[in-house]
């Protein structure tokens, strides 16, 4: 590790400057360079290339846990393409530290991850100030079999992290982890030293329901695992139990009685079970952490976590009441971070979620369009563009039946997509044949239409045809077409007790993969009788691969599938065909991965 | 106004002991009294029914202003009925003071405040210690048209508030209002005297925008108002641009500085702009705010407001830590009253929304049964029991298509619904009609139906009907049968490019009232391919009334819809049917108050 990292106080000092500067300050000890970039131009750009170089003590890290706690909840399960994509937008975002998974868990969380570590953790991001590699961390129990898996997963990053955990709150470690304190303390140091000894410099750990700890344990606890080598000490509110004033004081508490804390980046973690965790996570940088975990749209467990977008623009906007802290986050990539994360975990953002919510910025809508333009500030604090919000009516292109392939590709752009090829080609025809219906095509059918055709899973069966007759006259019966692999066509037919009842129930018949429907919903995604649907499924595979989860339980996996149209019956075919094949292919690559281990071991 | 009111001092106090009761110390200046109390009982529970009591002083009391800032959000119109259920749900719930709406905003709108006055405000709610009127209040902006509205409307309760409100910010002075600093403060400070002066003996004053405004300036003006007669003071952070400490040192230098302070409540008022609203409102009532202003779900304009679960429940774990403080509120009401907010405005809760989202207690749902059952406290701060949420599995009673209507009746007591008479009855016969179909009705089930059984406006037209064939070669056709209020049945046909746009206008053909659809959105209640489907529409009349914005500005009203079926194009059908009736609804009630006016004047 390089001195770097070791030798700045990173406590809170208030700015004597006003800081609007984004350069940043994160720590990275591998100075190895992308072969586009000279050791030169990076230097003069990013000052942790520097040797000795001395942080801004009020630069703040973004570590993003999307990806790991939020991908954990209930239904939000992704494929490793989804990863993926996730990962490259929080990187456009500028998240210092992208949490990419929980390696242990199974072996498509640990390929996603290793995917994610090879790709993302090598590219270098943005123009000028923004030129960065994020860090890729693996989430790891204290055990040994974690803590490889982990290593083995992000070693391939240029700025690989081990984040590792265990328990300190009495009733955790009474009724859990079934261990003494003292078991619990030798645990940690003994597997952080691990971690260590495998090659990774940058090693966090987490006392796991620290809000509800010991104070004198955890500076104990906390002291061992810096002298044993710990880089980041995470401090979670695990059940979200903290209010801000109290857990402001529990980080102050730490850096004022752990030893040695001076060497190292103090985090916060916090679960939204009050509705606290923005506040809490603020209190805890204006106590003195220095890295703060989030979720993109506040996704995770129960009621989620921190959300970046409230964190980080609170920060925007009252970062000089906060002493001059600062992120490194390019907000305008926002708005696209939450409609994708929305969309990879179906994790829906209620109409008042703050910043991304669809009424948060509502003035816009023309409703008080008047007042608005009297003086904007006097009901907006941030500009929708700041979050990269472009309404409809201010982006200069109109799409109509007319427009060809080059008006497409120029308004994708305009909407912060980029899209080529075979996935623009398809894009087009869809766009082509919902444009013989509708005179305009407004940006939300476009980002509809993008999440129909791109946001999707690869495919196994491809749908082809759908027909349906139903009323309250009862016997609603439906005819579907699957096409397979191979190009070949299925039909099958089945009644049930709606139209989507039974065109699910034909789709069962050609796929024959035992399937439990979980939830389903659908939302039009614009004005108007002539719109497109959006639907949202959620399946399990009856009998199915589970996957561990990070307190140690198995959980049984759900997959979510999306699908649009004017058509409310097709498009509800499309997302269950969608989310089927989600989990077959996942299915597959877990196969595959066994295949190549098999293979490995036998020679 | 009692002595009781202005002589305590609701300063902050450091709780000397452990207050666990949840005696109200809401100050109520009439002791006029239901026919139902004898004078004698209600004192020996109420303790503000004793002559000069002093009230608790770390008693907070709740105001909910769900029903006059949530429902003017977009989308989230109620008609008086829907209104009237909620108010009462509010006074099961044990909510201090009912905001009940904007009088002068519209007819209908005075209208719904006066019948809520009339009822809700004169009924003393619950046994025991709970036993209270609540205040019913409504907003007027400073002008005796407002003022002499809000009068008429809220003058029936036993208990009534106006709420009168200017803006101080210098951006808000400047462009909104046009006025000097001079001007603002005598139309304050007129506006509240006048109020006073109809007898009105509770009068809440607000600054709006006080976040952003000049403190010496707030303090003046508040100095004017309490001197004119003002009882509350509510300070808003209109634009919520707040951060925790920020707010909380706004409301402790209000408190030090306002002359005459001592003798009123202070009220905050936190949009949630940055994520902040619960955080900003607890750190206003540790800071000696003794009222707090929120909303069911945080509904409201833009990202909402505090929202009533999270403030009250954070005060119920964590009251201790704020000094003791402790509210009146009933906790178990909470899941009823965000589900019939959720269903009357339309604004859907996200799962992973703190306490009432779907995910809130996602341990219950068996994906982690077997850690919480060795100890339920570690992941778990509260029980879904303390706010009312009981899980199918833990109800005793399972319906099937052999239960009566005794059962029905027992099992809707059990979820919290008394329905009776013909209600019972209709919903007694849907409830056998898809018992039909599906062999368990779990309680999802059982509340879908309810939504679209019982939270439905008055029927003016009539579903009949509906046959469709659609797919994807196109040509989709809808044949719609209503019934109108004299009985008689209308049929129509149409296609469409999906089977709802087919339906919808077929449905257009019959009502031949333009109407413009603007949200369109579906989800099944429960998992399982057989579920029950639950529409949701909003919908605006092309060319229609508008009614008037808190801001002053004239708004569209918009208006939601839900239906329930097991297949999504009947739903879709009842959910727009439903609008169409809400719009007319509201139509004709205008109109009769229109031609009530008339003859009066005539007269």
């Amino acid at each position: 590790m390089a001195a770097a990292y070791l030798s700045p106080t990173p406590t809170f000092f208030p700015s004597t400057t006003t800081t609007t500067s984004t350069f940043r300050t994160l720590l990275h000890f591998k100075p190895t360079l992308s072969p586009k970039h000279s050791f030169k131009t990076l230097c003069s750009r990013r000052p942790q290339y520097i040797p000795n170089h001395i942080p801004n003590p009020n630069y703040i890290r973004i570590f993003d846990t999307t990806l790991r706690d939020g991908e954990q909840s209930p239904g939000a399960t992704m494929t490793t393409k989804e990863k993926l994509d996730i990962a490259r937008q929080l990187a456009k975002l500028g998240v210092d530290i992208i949490e990419a998974g929980f390696p242990a868990s199974s072996e498509a969380d640990l390929e996603a991850v290793r995917l994610i570590a090879q790709e993302v953790g090598n590219n270098v991001v943005g123009e000028h100030e923004h030129d960065y590699v994020p860090v890729i961390c693996g989430l790891a129990r204290c055990n040994k079999n974690d803590i490889d898996k982990a290593w083995e997963a992000v070693k391939y990053a240029r700025f690989p992290r081990i984040h590792t955990f265990i328990a300190t709150s009495e009733i955790h470690m009474k009724y859990k982890l079934k261990m003494s304190k003292e078991e619990v303390v030798d645990k940690a140091r003994s597997m952080v030293a691990y971690a260590r000894s495998l090659g990774c410099q940058d090693v966090e750990f987490s006392p796991e329901d620290a809000g509800r700890s010991d104070r004198e344990f955890l500076y104990e606890i906390l002291g061992e695992v810096i002298k044993a080598g710990a880089t980041t000490l995470n401090i979670p509110d695990t059940v979200g139990y903290n209010w801000p004033r109290e857990f402001g004081q529990l980080i102050a508490d730490i850096k004022a009685n752990t030893p040695g804390i001076e060497n190292v980046i103090v985090s916060t973690h916090c679960q939204n079970d009050l509705g606290l965790s923005t506040a809490n996570t603020l209190e805890g940088a204006y106590n003195g952490a220095r890295q703060l975990e989030v979720t993109i749209n506040g996704i995770g467990e129960r009621a989620g976590n921190a959300s970046l977008e409230e964190v980080v623009m609170t920060l925007k906007c009252k970062g000089e009441l906060l002493g001059g802290l600062h992120t490194g986050i390019n907000t305008k990539h926002i708005v696209m971070a939450s409609k994708m994360v929305e969309e990879y975990s179906g994790l829906l953002v209620q109409p008042h979620k703050a910043i991304v919510g669809a009424n948060a910025f509502a003035h816009e809508s023309g409703i008080h369009q008047d007042g608005m333009l009297k003086n904007r500030s006097t009901y907006e604090i941030m500009s929708p563009e700041d979050i990269g919000l472009f309404r409809s009516n201010e982006a200069g292109l109109t799409l109509g039946k007319l427009s060809g392939r080059h008006a497409l590709k120029a308004k994708l752009l305009e909407l912060g997509y980029d899209i080529d090829g075979s996935e623009l080609n398809d894009l087009f025809w869809r766009f082509k044949s919902v444009a013989e219906m509708k005179k305009v095509i407004t940006d939300d059918d476009l980002i509809a239409l993008v999440s129909d055709e791109v946001f999707q899973p690869k495919v196994i069966w491809k749908f082809g045809d759908v027909q349906v007759t139903c009323g309250t006259l009862g016997l609603s019966t439906a005819t579907v077409k699957l096409i397979d692999v191979d190009g070949e066509e299925h039909v099958s037919c089945s009644t049930g007790t709606g139209p989507v009842d039974a065109a699910y129930k034909a789709v069962d018949l050609i796929v024959k993969a035992p399937v439990k429907l979980l939830e389903y919903s659908m939302s039009a995604v614009t004005g108007g009788i002539d719109a497109i649907a959006s639907t949202r499924v959620v399946i399990a595979a009856e009998n199915d691969h589970t996957t561990t989860h990070a307190s140690g339980e198995k959980i049984t996996r759900t997959y979510s599938g999306t699908g649009a149209s004017m058509d409310i019956v097709i498009s509800s075919v499309r997302a269950y065909v969608g989310a089927i094949n989600k989990m077959l292919g996942l299915k597959k690559q877990q196969e595959d991965v066994r295949v190549e281990e098999a293979v490995k071991v036998n020679n």
